[in-house]
Order: structure tokens, then sequence, then C-alpha cells
């Protein structure tokens, strides 16, 4: 064995995948069994994801008892459904016994409801089953459904002797330890006691005298964003939970909130982007093509609108086709300054550095920096179409473009800002449909300046 | 006091801005003390980012010695740049020996060359000079530069008992500790001791028969970027770091990476609405024209290229103005769906759901959603087009439609994947390059099928 076992990014590439593939066609359960050792679950999940049903369960059978359940939860979760509905209520028992209480819920509320039941009168350990049972009952996007139920406890009249007595005791359940809870005799939460500060203390020390009563929690009501948010601000690794009377009932750890971060994230992008359901590169084409036409369609509208905007100018056009060259040079300026500035007032709603509450101040910046780029934007097209055409389409233009920008940076500002106060998520703004608004803006503006220029002039 | 402190998000109002701001003009320090109090040191930061310089120091003044560096560590980077300004050597040494090395070096290496020295100069406490004096010298973006050298370690050889008295010893500067790292006589990292297993060891048992050898370490060359897949990937809290002898040298806490993860997310964000460089919504109105004004350059030359292409029609127009109507449907659509195409490659690739080595496969799936969506499409514009105009507009615009959604697909999943492969952010596809790049060949496929059908019908 090496000293260090230092850790490479696995990286799966076409070429492993496909000696994978072979090796299971072959039945080389040797070769692939030494390629299995060498991964951690993620890993294996990575590769199981990108096979079909039959080399997945193939797959997932040369496992080891302690990786296969880890591995099932590193799963996306169209992969996980597919197998587990190969495997019996008791198989997925077994597979529930050695998770932590949170990923067990986790898994098993993905299960049809009849399933359910069936798999928890399966479980051997009790306390899982009930613990389990209880998670499974927090609403989605909750702190209790964020929650695990393992972790220490001990009453604050206990000394140091009996607490890692207690430690000692409950060590098989608690795989991530890094504290251990006080409570009063009612139950309630009333404080922390680091590990740090147990093994340096005197054995027969009272919790009271030494624990540390400045502690943060959260309700079980309270939403998966903010747990998100209090972790990340506080950089806290552990964040206890308690009930409406304030007694500990669970704990969540840093690593699902990054989960919650990463995946809130993606969603903003998908939003941003004119994606309306949460989908990866793996999902089936049909639901692909589902989530993404809803906004193809409001671009068509958009777009529809845009025709019968120009169309009322037919007869402008006969005279001056010149007006119709830049009309995709309006539409694509409104619609970068617009995705510009709401993705500046997305992100700076998503992490706190702007105030929600008072929108006036924010509209006059975003006017003054779409002021600065449309002067700079317009002078360059006004030069540049006094060259080629006339002064009155360089008028037209310049002054039209102008306009665009100072309405599309108003518009991307107050899109978002007013959409967030009534609770609606402002990336949804961000995407077409601010970006199909500014092409509506633009085309009006910039036909309506142009039939006056070329009518006075 | 109560029983239960229950963290409640902190959420800062105008009003509660504008009642500190009167405050600090009145010097009233028992409202400001009152209210300072309630705060945890990230929420303290919030309000002083939003005052100017004068009320951010008469803020800072009042703080106590455990909450100032804390609240520091948390300023905009701006806002810290402006208040150290006003401090002198000493005064920001004072403040540099009460964080962690890590946090310490970072704050450092903002300040100017010249000062650098002159403050480490003046921390008193030796080791933590010398160790942020090491820290800054790694390079940014590094491992290196993101582990602190608090922790925590044993050689194999000892005994519990001496670990723990080790522990006693070490306890001072190690706030955060959720295990000791074990070593060989070599100063080589072998392996890691959970304090729960430290807790309910025998004292007299030696570290090298409890000891836990499966463990994960990153170079302190590995990329910021590695260190957070890795982190998150394998679910870990805390990350050795190691030199190029395999000796440990720091350690990496999910709390920074859980930073790493947001800023890289919104980076790409960024990216992707055309703004180059970071910025938000409190940065100076020049500095965020400076920003933006890039893509916006591009989406002109954009403009102009497709008024040229439009302009070489001008005859056609001239004949057939209604061709015109449908410039903007056709270039909406070519960047909707562009932008939908890249943001899901990009997401794949950042998440690793999606092999980035083989990408003809992932070419066809996006011709294929792209197909289907555009059949749904054009066919609804056809309808509507041959209700209004004649067949041979009706033709123009659907085929154009469908051919432009296609190419878009294509362009949108071949421009960020082949970007990916030659190592570029493939964020910088999703947003308005690939939006501009689809504008011009959707009018020139437009106006090719245009002239094509006029012409021979």
């Amino acid at each position: 064995m090496s000293f260090l076992q230092e850790i490479m990014q696995f990286e799966l590439t076409t070429d492993i995948l496909d000696s994978l593939k072979q090796a299971i066609d072959e039945k080389n359960n040797d070769f692939l069994n030494t390629q299995l050792h060498e991964l951690y679950p993620p890993d294996i999940a990575q590769i199981i994801n990108q096979l079909n049903l039959e080399q997945a369960a193939y797959i997932y059978e040369l496992l080891d008892e302690e990786t296969a359940p880890n591995v099932l939860l590193e799963l996306d979760e169209e992969k996980r459904e597919e197998l587990l509905a190969t495997f019996s209520s008791k198989e997925i028992a077994e597979q529930l016994d050695n998770m932590e209480s949170d990923d067990a819920a986790d898994v098993i509320s993905e299960l049809p409801q009849e399933i359910q039941e069936e798999v928890l009168s399966h479980i051997e350990d009790i306390e899982q089953a009930s613990d389990i049972a209880e998670l499974i009952n927090y609403q989605e996007g909750t702190a209790g459904s964020l929650m695990a139920k393992e972790l220490v406890s001990v009453y604050a009249f206990e000394t140091v002797s009996q607490c890692i007595e207690e430690i000692r005791k409950q060590t098989d359940n608690v795989d991530t330890m890094y504290a251990v809870y006080v409570l009063d005799n009612n139950e309630r939460l009333i404080g922390i006691l680091s590990l740090k500060k147990l093994i340096i203390s005197h054995p027969l020390a009272r919790i009271e005298e030494i624990y540390e009563p400045d502690i943060r929690s959260v309700k079980t009501s309270a939403t998966t964003e903010e747990v998100a948010d209090i972790m990340h601000k506080y950089d806290l690794v552990m964040l206890p939970v308690v009930d409406q009377l304030g007694r500990l009932v669970g704990r969540i750890t840093i690593d699902d909130v990054v989960d919650v971060i990463k995946e809130t994230a993606d969603e903003n992008i998908q939003r941003m982007s004119g994606i309306s359901d949460d989908v990866d590169t793996n999902d089936h084409i049909w639901r692909l093509s589902r989530a993404r036409i809803p906004w193809l369609l409001v671009g068509m509208c958009g777009g529809i609108i845009g025709s019968r905007i120009i169309g009322s100018y037919e007869a402008q056009i006969q005279i001056h086709p010149e007006m119709a060259f830049f009309i995709p040079l309006i539409g694509a300026m409104g619609g970068n300054v617009g995705v510009q500035s709401s993705a500046i007032i997305v992100q700076g709603l998503a992490n706190n550095t702007l105030l929600g509450d008072n929108i006036t101040p924010k509209l006059f910046k975003e006017l003054g920096v779409g002021l600065i780029n449309g002067l700079i934007c317009s002078a360059l097209i006004w030069s540049y179409a006094f060259l080629i055409e006339d002064w009155q389409l360089a008028a037209t233009v310049s002054i039209a473009l102008l306009t665009v920008i100072l309405c599309a940076s108003f518009l991307g500002t107050f899109v978002p800002l007013t959409m967030n106060k009534f609770k609606i998520n402002p990336a949804l703004a961000t995407g077409p449909f601010v970006t199909t608004l500014n092409d509506i803006i633009g085309i009006t503006i910039y036909f309506l300046i142009g039939r006056l220029l070329y009518a006075v002039f």
C-alpha cells in the first residue's frame, strides 16, 4: 500500500466506459471487481448512470454490502428508480438499513406509496425504521425533510464521563459527529459541547459548567433555502433542528446543504436560459423537448407581435427598405442589455448584497450604466450608418438604440425586483421573458422614430 | 436569556439601515451597541457594506475585539480595502492576530505589497506571523491559497493519552476541529483519527492500532475548483493538504469551499449573461459599465453584419416588404434555442453528468430535441403566416424557422463542448456569443430561402 493515498479526480471517459461495458458483456468479473475496488461510491454511481438497466444491475450486484447503499444514493434519481424497481421490498430494506436516516428517507419517499410501508416493515433495525417513518412525513423543501436523526445528546446535569459513556453507546449509528448537543430536563436544546472541549475537560466536570449556550438552530418547518442561507452565511458545519417546543429532533449537515446550493444555482441558470423544468443531459429526449417548448412559444408570440408592428409600417419599408437593415441590431441589443441588467439584480437578490425593498436607487443606477453604454454604442452606430447610408437612417438607428438600451436597463431592473416583491423567482425574468419584451419595445421605438424623421425631413 | 436561541434570518431593510444611519449621525452609541450586540458578524458586515466610509469606520470602532475581525472578513472586498486604508499597520496586525491563518492570509494579500511586510512584523504571535507569511506565497486559485495551518496532528507511534495531551496544548489556535491527522516519522500524512474514536478508545492504545488509513488529501498545487469538486463529490468536511513529499502542510474546511462553489456559480451566470468581470450591484457605475460594454460591442458587430446581409436583399424587400416582418422572430428563436442548448451542456459539464470527450451522441440528441420543437414551432408559424400573408412567405418563414432551430441546437451544443475541449470556460459560449452567431446565421438562411421561393414561384 502506498503511504499517501492522494485523491485524484476520477474522470470517466468513453474509453473507460467502453472497456467496462465489454467486461460486463463477457461477464469478466475479475476485471470489474479490480476496477470497482479502486473507486469511491460517487465514481461508481457516475459509471452506472451511463449504463442501461441490465448493465447497471450487473455492476450493482458486484458491490459489497457497505459500498452498494452509498452508490445507490449517488445515482441520478431516474436511474435509482429504474434499479430499485427490479428489487424486492426486502432487498430495498436491506439497502436502507445501512444508510443514514435522512438518506434512507429520501430514497424511500421516491418509491410508490404502496411499496413504502412494505419496505419499512422489512427494515431490521426498529429504531432506523421508526426514524425513517418520522422523516418521510416532513414536507419536501423543509428543514425536517433535510435532517437526519443520528446525533448524540446529553443532559446538562450529566458529567463528562457519563457523556463519554453515552457516545460509546451511540457510536454505532452516528457516522459523522463533531459535537454533542446539550438538553435541559424537558428535552429542549440549550447548547452545544464540542468534542474538543469534551476531550480536554475533567471526567467529573458537569456538562452545565462547560457547554456553549450560544447555539443556532432552525425549526423543522424552515425552508431548505433558509437552511442553506443560514449555514453558508454563518459558516456552520452542523445545524440542529428543533420542534415547535424547542425540543431537539434532528440535525442537518453541510454536505446536504451544498447539494441544495448547487441545485438552486443550477435551477436559476435553467430558468434564466428559458428551460422550465429541472432537466439534465441524460434525460430522455421527450422530457428535454417538453422542458424547453414553453418559452419557445412565448418567444414565438413575441415574434408574431413584432411582425404585426413591422407590418403596420409596410408602406414605409417599401419606400425606405434600408429601415429593415437594422431590425436585428435593435432587437439583439435590447435583449443583451436586458439580460445583463436582470442577471446582476437576480444575483444581488440571491446573495443578499441588494436590499430588495427599495427599488428606486437601483433603477437610477442601472439607468446610469445604460446611459453610458448606450451613448458609446449609439455614437458608434451613428458613425457607421452615416458613412454607409443617409443621415436620417443614422439618426433613427442611433436614437432608437439609445432609447432601447435605456428601456432594456429599466425593464431588466424593474421586472426581477417586482417579481421578487411578489415572491416569484426573479430568475424567470432574466431569460426569454425580458428578451421578448425588449424585442417588441425595441422595434416599436425604432419604427416610430424612423417614421418621424423621414416624414419631417 | 431565552432557552432557545432560534436563529432567524436577519433581513436588512431600508428602515433598519436608516435608523442606524441616524443613530450614527447623532452618535447614539447606546442604541447602536444594543442593536449590534444582537447581530452576528455576517449581519453586521451586511450593514457596513451599505454605509459610506465614515459611517463604516464609526460602526467598526464600536465592535469588540472578538467580533471586529470576523466582521472584517465578511465585508465586500472593496469596503474592506477602504476601511483598512484608514488603519495603521499595527491596527491591521491586531485584527489579523485574532483570525484563522487562512483568513488572515486572504486579508493581508489584498493589501499593497509594501505594507504587507510591515503588518507581518507587527503580529505578536510569531507562529501566526510565520503561518501567514507561508500562506501568502501560494498562488491564488490553488489549494495552498485556500488552506489554513491550524490543525492537530500526532505520530502513529504515540498513544491516545499523548494525543489528548497534544490536543490540550494546541487547543488555543484550533477553532474548528473534527479529527486528528496521523503522521509517520517523516511527517508524511498516513491517516486520520476521528475525535469520536479518540474519545472511546483506551488511553494507552497506540494511534497506529486505531487510526483510519483511508484518507483523501490534495497537493498544495491542486486548483480550488478541483478541491471544491472533490469535497462536494465525496461529502468531505475537511480535506488535508500535503506538499510534494506527502508531508501534511494544512487543511481546507468545507465553508471555504462553499464560497468557491457559490462564486463559480455566480461567475458562470455572469459569463452567460454577457458580463465580462466579477461585479455586483454595490460596485461603482463605471465598473459596472466597463464589465458590460465588451459583449455589447460584440452584439453591435453582429447587428452590423446582419444589416449588411439584409442590405444585400434590398431590392427584394422593396418588392416583398412583408419579408421584413419576420426578421425579429427568426433572430429571437435562434437565440432562445441556442441559449437553451448551451445552458444544458454547460451544466452537464459542470456537474460531470456529461462525458466531455465524445461529442457526437450529444449533438444527435440535441438535434433530436431541436427537430421536435422546431417542427412544432414551424407548424404553428406556417398556419399563422398562411392565414395572414401568402403561401410563399408562410413557407419561407416556417422552413427558415426549422432550419434556424436546428442550426442553433447544433451550435449551442457544439460551441461549448469544443470550448471545453480547449479548456476555455464553456459558459462564455452561452451568452451573447451564441446569440449573435445565431442571429447572423438565422437572417442569412431566412433571406436565402425567401429569395429562392419568391424567384421560383
